[in-house]
């Protein structure tokens, strides 16, 4: 139990109004049991609590959600360069995953996870690679993370590793045997996503199958869709479609499906993926690094398309810090149209809480501060020169001025898993049993 | 004096390749008076030499240098958003420059300077305001910086504030006495640059007077230009010019000019700054959230032009961390290009090393680590999640993974402005005297 006392709050609503405030806030059980207003409530701290005093010098923030990563390829970090998606996947990334042992994609997502809780993440949406699944969902669960994610399926395609290419039936029954194992365990942390990789690396009959299957069980489906001109070009030399409306012809898309980057769609597309209501995450950095351009996110959330946003992997980025993403995400959109006036600050922190949480379906339980909420949140030491006047426009102070040394402590359902600068426990051992393990 | 023992020493060259190697440095009289490479030198400590152990945990590179700042808005961060440029500058910063004292620009710059030390830029290229830019000299020779910069001109156009406003003549003595005063003190770190603001509030008297007095003392020049296409626009229905062209149709530009933003020129006004031999500093985040667009840096680099990067001011920005401008820097051409390979991280490091050095005239003092150059140079930790396998490519692990959180240490000729995390005693006591100041 903690008491947070003395505190700027700030959080997103349903609706996309800001809520600021200076308080207090109770956590409990994992959860923020109450949220006590300076102007207007009384606290009340109950005994047994520790006290955390902010002396209204920090701001507590909503933990932010990233629904677009991939853990797994962190110690591929600064290894390729300078290359564009197709090449850089088949020469780079897919040697790579397929040589990872549990060792290896252990050491990789605990650098991961150090580097995202130390940065103010406290939730993904997680593309695994196809072996190696279930280290990574021992991991976070001991780590306490909250996180969804899956087992990579690839059963098609040019280029693929023997290790990582499948048969589709055995794609379908890994990963099926995964989510019975792991969904909605670790406290309901952990939850599964089927994870075809794109349409170049699955057949029709497993993405057909997969969409069945999401159905079924209600389970989130999460894919790369329309990334690069390059990789549009060859779905349509050999189905007459662009990407998007070849998933839809095959009938892959659904509403629970997470499509990745979607820069290069056309109209009939766009509208295509407001009609599934399927979901896009917007990968700036990535998106520019690897050649592919620049989504045009105003426009699918004008449309009113859920949108999220992720550093995708270490190789492509290189760096898994939210704030980064936030600011790119906000100026491209304004840049590239034109307009000082679109897509917001508040907007960017939109994709990052409230639907971060939409998207993972979690929206009742994370992505806010709100009371009942899960505890997932971050402290930000808003007393530094690049924070300057934060109380006159909290959001900009955010997104344009926070930078990963504002962040003091990360907390995901009420444990802290980053405070004052340290790891949790946990942490530290689950780093040190991947070193030591032969 | 000081020995930089057992560090990764990384640094461009002239000619664009880098230099990246095991080492340590002898510090003494302000200068890198000797560079120990371990597979091939001796080091030799001399007495009195304070030894610093780096144990091949963190990496000694070049102080950034900034050639578009400016330091006197810092007090404005977080109050003007989503604002284009024109009525940004007539509705908010010319108003708050306006009412700036000897005060409130000494807390600005105070407030820029520590967060400027703090992620690593060593020297700036700095545009003032019309009054106190005394005030700023004088705070830059205590603290130590390297600073060159000017009052801000303006004796013309819609919307000045009477306080900004200057009779033509008043404008160029104020500017020449300053210049007299202060340029090449403070151990040669302080330097004078003419700073006429930009086309719109400066008669083509001033400008050309400028040009004069820049060939005659052989004084940079610093201005904006072709940032925003309203601004284009108006200058074009007043002169049937474009921006660039116009400036050099009255005569104003010459090889010591330095434009600011240059997003909007065409063809002919490029080729028109190469022929000039002129400089452009990118400032890739600000041009975004003020609406302006995406400057073609990428061409600019191939057509030979002099390109040096800044954060701009902390109301456009709202950071002036040197690590996104670079990182932005350096994705936002291979994206807009839609080419992986082109803008690599070690071009984006050019715009804030060699370049900048190019652009200030002082490519023989700073802007690379080497012998007889003076001590400007940042020390990085290297030992973070974000920077996993940074021996692989150092490059990509400084653009695109450190953020100000690699930052340690900071040096500006052979003195540690900011040491290990704190500021050094000269910028505590500027900013107590600041405060404490009626």
């Amino acid at each position: 139990m903690y008491f947070f006392k003395d505190f700027h709050i700030y959080t997103l609503r349903n609706g996309g109004k800001y809520d600021f405030f200076k308080g207090s806030l109770l956590i409990e059980d994992g959860k923020i049991r109450k949220i006590f207003r300076k102007d207007s409530d009384e606290p009340f701290i109950p005994e047994g609590a520790e006290i955390i005093d902010g002396g209204f010098r920090h701001m507590i923030v909503p933990g932010f959600i990233q629904t677009h990563i991939h853990m797994c390829q962190t110690s591929h970090r600064n290894m390729a360069e300078n290359i564009p998606l197709l090449p850089w996947l088949r020469d780079h990334i897919w040697p790579f995953e397929a040589a990872l042992t549990k060792k290896t994609i252990g050491l990789s997502v605990i650098a991961a996870l150090k580097e995202l809780v130390s940065s103010g993440t406290t939730s993904v949406l997680d593309m695994g690679t196809v072996n190696h699944q279930d280290v990574i969902f021992e991991t976070m669960g001991i780590a306490g993370f909250r996180y969804t994610g899956g087992k990579a399926m690839m059963d098609a395609g040019t280029g693929v590793p023997d290790k990582l290419l499948e048969k589709t039936s055995d794609s379908i029954d890994r990963s099926v045997r995964l989510l019975e194992k792991f969904h909605n365990t670790g406290n309901g942390l952990l939850r599964y996503a089927f994870s075809p990789r794109f349409a170049l690396s699955c057949s029709k009959k497993l993405l057909r199958e997969v969409r069945k299957l999401s159905d079924r069980h209600d389970i989130l489906i999460q894919t790369h869709g329309s990334e690069h001109k390059e990789e549009v070009e060859v779905i349509r030399s050999m189905s007459g479609l662009g990407n998007i409306a070849y998933l839809d012809s095959i009938g892959a898309l659904n509403d629970k499906t997470v499509i990745a980057h979607t820069v290069h769609p056309d109209e009939s597309e766009i509208s295509l993926i407001k009609d599934v209501n399927a979901s896009i995450v917007h990968c700036p950095s990535t998106n520019l690094k690897l050649g592919s351009g620049i989504a045009p996110v105003y426009k699918y959330l004008q449309k009113g398309i859920r949108v999220g946003i992720g550093a995708d992997g270490a190789p492509c980025n290189n760096a898994l810090n939210i704030f980064s993403e936030m600011k790119m995400a906000s100026l491209l959109q304004k840049g590239i149209n034109h307009d000082a006036s679109i897509m917001s600050a508040k907007d960017a922190v939109g994709l990052a809480t409230i639907n971060g949480a939409l998207i993972l379906g979690l929206q009742n339980i994370t992505g806010q501060i709100c009371e009942n909420f899960d505890a997932d949140m971050v402290i930000l030491d808003m007393d530094t020169p690049q924070t300057m006047n934060f109380e006159c426009h909290p959001t900009a102070a955010i997104v344009y001025g926070c930078d990963p040394r504002n962040v003091r402590s990360t907390m995901v359902a009420g444990r802290f898993l980053f405070r004052d600068g340290n790891f949790s426990q946990e942490i530290k051992d689950l780093e040190r049993f991947f070193i030591e393990m032969p």
